[in-house]
């Protein structure tokens, strides 16, 4: 690998290492979750950290995997049980650089109910399809005795199945997966999915809500990405200072 | 200009570095949100920083813009895409002196559904009319596709309408403007409609709620228009004293 | 006065300082609300900070009070404009020595409904009567016009009579006022009263509640009120090690 | 006693004092709750601070306790009013070598109410039964007027006879107790009530809800058994890096 690569790699390191922290500073995972970034010089390997709470993550406990879900080292520490999330979601989607997958708080309600979806309610989530975002059941895949985990390449191709197209899933009695066309892109939707499910809760307890419309999500969307940095230095300055940190 | 007229503007961009630090840690903005206040010298032009996170904002970063939300100096950075809400409404409401525009969370609810309004239900909101607090539908001036955003004049000039003659406006599926006749009492109004957002929300969901009179509006307003600094010091104590400002 | 006396008033000063820094902490007083103690040595006064946020009050900030709300010292500071709701209390009641008024943000979506009553759900909250906390309406004193404040001893005396021989006085639209037989029972039921709003709020909307039986309020009173400093001296350490305190 | 005896004595006495401050930084305890382990060299007794807020707790104010709630040293400061909780718990659950007692904010709203069980929804509480954790009315043990605390070693008793084998124990108008086979998964388990409930209660609000079947709390429990390391370390952290460890 050149000094060049190997500088690239240790940047998607270091943004990774942040990410980790960003997501917990911002209560998208506690000491459950993780984030992913594929690898800039073997798009056929992403990065992850080893099996560890997300705010504790430092640059040495990034490993790096192939899509099966194999560490490329031999001896490498243990990674998270559902890294197949991550391999599975890269193999299908060459469009994605970045996965996160949480159990954020007001999203998984939206996972276990019947007749009410996920909807984009504001322009920060315009992200989201106005159709609703898809629920993965794992009954369907794994039977009705599982643990609820994507704990093969299987199950994480089922789940990116369920994904499809789109930038978020749902997993019934879980959590969701949200994925980005970069770190930053994917680390702010995991973000404003938890704001607007939180928005749409409240909103349904108000009264009928207007969703956003198709026209309304593409146009949001357009604009709004234009704007992650502005939310990514913010995020990090506050990860950085808070008492977690010191 | 002469000194004291240089002072005077150094005063209110000072004041105005405080309010978005303020308005951070009280919860009203987070990455996004803007905060301005008319040019003590020239009332045809305004303050507001550059397009940039309000807790990160200094005073290097404070640009000024006339009505059309034209920086004034060449080769200013960028400024936020909807300064045009606030040039629109100085233009238009002679009497108001600073606007905030946020996403504060309790409020966005209420500019989504329909059948509820935003009503003042203590005295701390006794600002906003019992009638209920307007609520702008930019599907009305751009149609069923938009990016919700008020990027134009135009469309800085209807929200101004449906703001009227009042103390704030809700923005359908984004948040909310509010204004007043100096920055404290701008910042005083807008986090309280967050605090009165949320009250009304929770009351509405034990039974039948007991709205403040037109006349109540009225003897709130007035008394409670003499307290503006009490919160103001505390606030800006514990914005200065956040994690966030080390 | 004697060094004794002075060393005892001395002493509820100091106490009440920290109360109010308490009540902030715990999130009971925002910019607003206040707690006064009765006299030691002048049943027929109290001590109340100047008007000023909770959070900010300091030892020399305390004034002395009659019952009429005039200070007993010439040319001390403005107070509290609701101070009347003190001196009224301390006036019809004598078992109390310290009365807590806020806007305690659980508590208020009560004062507005009807048909809802705030009631004891948990042993913490016994204090209260399972009848229900009653509701101030100031309409029926101050006409439909008013700005809710208890400005006078006529509201302060209507208030108290309201308030009748309970623990605590709900007001429309404004907040609540609760009282004790020491600055430390004053302050405990204030802080619970706010978390047995936010538990009924929610036990409300999961189904049918039970709540408390009379004699399960008289039992589970005699308990808890044995238990006052071990919260007092918790929410202390919590208020000096906030970062509002550096 | 041998030293490598008393050497295994401090270390489960350090991490009591870690799981006290744990549990309050996690928001289950306040001034309020308990959490105690089995003594490592005397299965017949348990350690126990004595009664103080947890989060103020230091190994020297651990104490040791006979199942009949009675301190082992001769003149120890007073314990818990509630120890009977521990006592009897220990006595008849062989498995069991920690108890937590809590009054923890979403999980009191389910033991008011009739027709709603709390019940597994995620599968971080898949250790919970998917029929419902079972609720303790004391009424049936102590009559309609007591002070709904466990006072007695028969009220411990009856309670320990309603968790049964299970893990968890709600009490009506109170609050709940939570058992693990070691420390580490009861402070689990007792963080992952809260977190439940909370969800629990967000889902229905949304509409019905898909709990896990018997099947999948026997996988997730499984699963996520060997996971309590990770947020333990984590959680510790959080612990001592809070302002209220300054």
């Amino acid at each position: 690998m050149s000094d060049a690569a190997s500088e690239t790699v240790a940047s998607v390191v270091r943004e990774l290492v942040d990410a980790n922290h960003i997501l917990f500073d911002q209560g998208v995972v506690d000491g459950f979750g993780h984030v992913s970034a594929r690898h800039p010089e073997r798009p056929d390997r992403f990065l992850l950290a080893r099996s560890m709470a997300p705010a504790l993550v430092t640059e040495k406990d990034v490993l790096e995997f192939d899509f099966d879900g194999n560490p490329v080292e031999a001896g490498a520490p243990a990674g998270y049980l559902e890294r197949f999330i991550h391999g599975e979601i890269y193999r299908k989607r060459q469009d994605v650089m970045s996965v996160v997958h949480s159990h954020s708080p007001s999203v998984v309600p939206f996972s276990v109910v019947t007749g009410t979806k996920l909807r984009p309610v504001c322009h920060m989530c315009g992200f989201r399809s106005e159709k609703g975002t898809p629920i993965f059941e794992i009954r369907d895949f794994a039977g009705p005795g599982s643990d609820l985990l994507i704990t093969s390449g299987k199950l994480g191709a089922a789940l990116a199945d369920t994904l499809s197209d789109g930038p978020a899933v749902l997993m019934r009695g879980h959590g969701s997966t949200v994925v980005g066309s970069t770190l930053r892109q994917a680390v702010f939707r995991a973000v404003y999915t938890e704001v607007g499910a939180r928005l749409q809760m409240e909103a349904m307890r108000l009264g009928p809500v207007t969703y956003l419309t198709e026209g309304e999500t593409v146009g949001t969307t357009k604009t709004i990405s234009t704007q992650y940095d502005r939310s990514w230095f913010l995020w990090l300055k506050a990860a950085r200072n808070s008492p977690m940190s010191q």
